[in-house]
């Protein structure tokens, strides 16, 4: 499985990664699920990819090939974000379908769901969330986040924490939480995380940080977490019969019915 | 969909539940899901069910009728909390397999997944997760909670929180937190949160919440989780180009490439 998700703010984009690659339990390995495109000065492109990986690899591979090419709509001269995204959920629907009719007999999933980004000059950043049938959505002032893959244990945090006026570093801390607490609770989602910190009007991608299993600051940003954390925790209000300091269930005078029904 | 859980702890179990029944996005109703069964003073069973609502039914049903007949195992003569579960499991197959039978046709899933726990006396408390397909798990050291339903959202918490050693009350607030995280990230989880607590050894089952909506404890605990995640979040580690006190992205002198691959 993967957990890719893209958080969209004021100040620009925010993508992140994880790397696991599993085809069985046996066969687990890393591969970036990242892609980073240089189609010109002029715009940025970023694509992250959940699903079947040779898919993703045909549909990188043709991405970055037809960049060199002439004569055609590529992502070198699409003048919008939003043709780039069709142009890329096109091109992945041609992908997945001929992978489809040659693994046919074998019963593969040869789908892929992927998240594209970026911007390109004269227009806002943009991300698209672009679904296995082809069709795609972006992400709005409401949830100014997107996410593919094993999206589930990592979603509370960001519900609870970002909107469009978080700052990008808060955006990227908030993508790294959400990536550690998927990959606590589901093995099919592992290190090293991946995370490129885009901001609005600077067509550069040189903000991105691989952070595998022993880096310094994933191992500071997981401890003080997980001590907030319980920390957090520790500070909720008490049930009525308790008190601070450790009155226990067994004391509470005459062991009433505590049933609260206000 | 539904969200149970239990969390079995040195001291006693904790059942959770939420009330959210739906057929349908137009067919949404409140059900309680937690079953509590009264089969003499020295014993506690208590059952939460996720799944088809019908078979739901006729399993709590019948379970509550056998316990009224004599001459057969029962919930009331059985002398060991794992024969319990095995007779709970296997009425459950039996309802649910007629159920499928009588709606052969329709293609409606009549599934259901249970938590079932207690404890008879001369035992030690048991909590077990019952598959759809019959069989059973206990709860362990390494993992000491169950789930069924919409168990993702509220894993990570309960993954940090819950070992052994927690207190009946720290475990219950974790209940409620876990079931808060999944009400907030996923509409067919819903309130009123039911929530047990059995201390172990007392035969008692009068620690019964339900804390609906605008119950003041849930909106406390609500409230002062929220507040303390996002306290707990502004605490986390800068990256390394950011000050405390706002120095932004773009103030990062000379842009320098932060690739940390350390």
């Amino acid at each position: 499985m993967t957990y890719c998700l893209a958080i969209s703010t004021r100040g620009g984009l925010v993508f992140g990664s994880d790397s696991r690659t599993n085809a069985g339990p046996d066969m687990l390995s890393s591969h970036s699920k990242m892609h980073i495109f240089n189609a010109g000065p002029d715009r940025v492109f970023v694509l992250l990819a959940a699903g079947n990986l040779a898919t993703t690899q045909s549909i990188v591979g043709r991405m970055r090939q037809e960049i060199e090419e002439t004569g055609k709509e590529t992502l070198r001269n699409l003048s919008r974000m939003k043709e780039a995204a069709r142009y890329v959920s096109q091109l992945g629907k041609e992908e997945s379908n001929s992978a489809r009719v040659a693994t046919a007999t074998t019963g593969v999933d040869t789908s892929v769901s992927l998240i594209f980004g970026g911007q390109i000059a004269g227009g806002a950043p943009g991300v698209y969330m672009i679904y296995s049938a082809g069709n795609f959505i972006s992400e709005s002032d409401e949830t100014p986040y997107l996410q593919i893959g094993e999206s589930k244990y990592g979603k509370p945090i960001l519900d609870r924490i970002v909107t469009r006026d978080t700052s990008l570093e808060d955006a990227a801390r908030c993508a790294i939480v959400s990536m550690d607490s998927t990959i606590k609770s589901n093995a099919t989602v592992g290190p090293p995380i991946e995370v490129l910190i885009y901001e609005r009007d600077s067509f550069r991608t040189d903000h991105h940080i691989k952070l595998d299993e022993n880096d310094t600051y994933l191992r500071d940003i997981k401890q003080a977490w997980n001590e907030a954390l319980k920390c957090a925790f520790s500070s909720l209000p008490l049930f009525h019969w308790e008190q601070r300091g450790g009155v226990k269930l067994r004391s509470v005078p005459d062991n009433p019915p505590i049933s609260i029904q206000s």
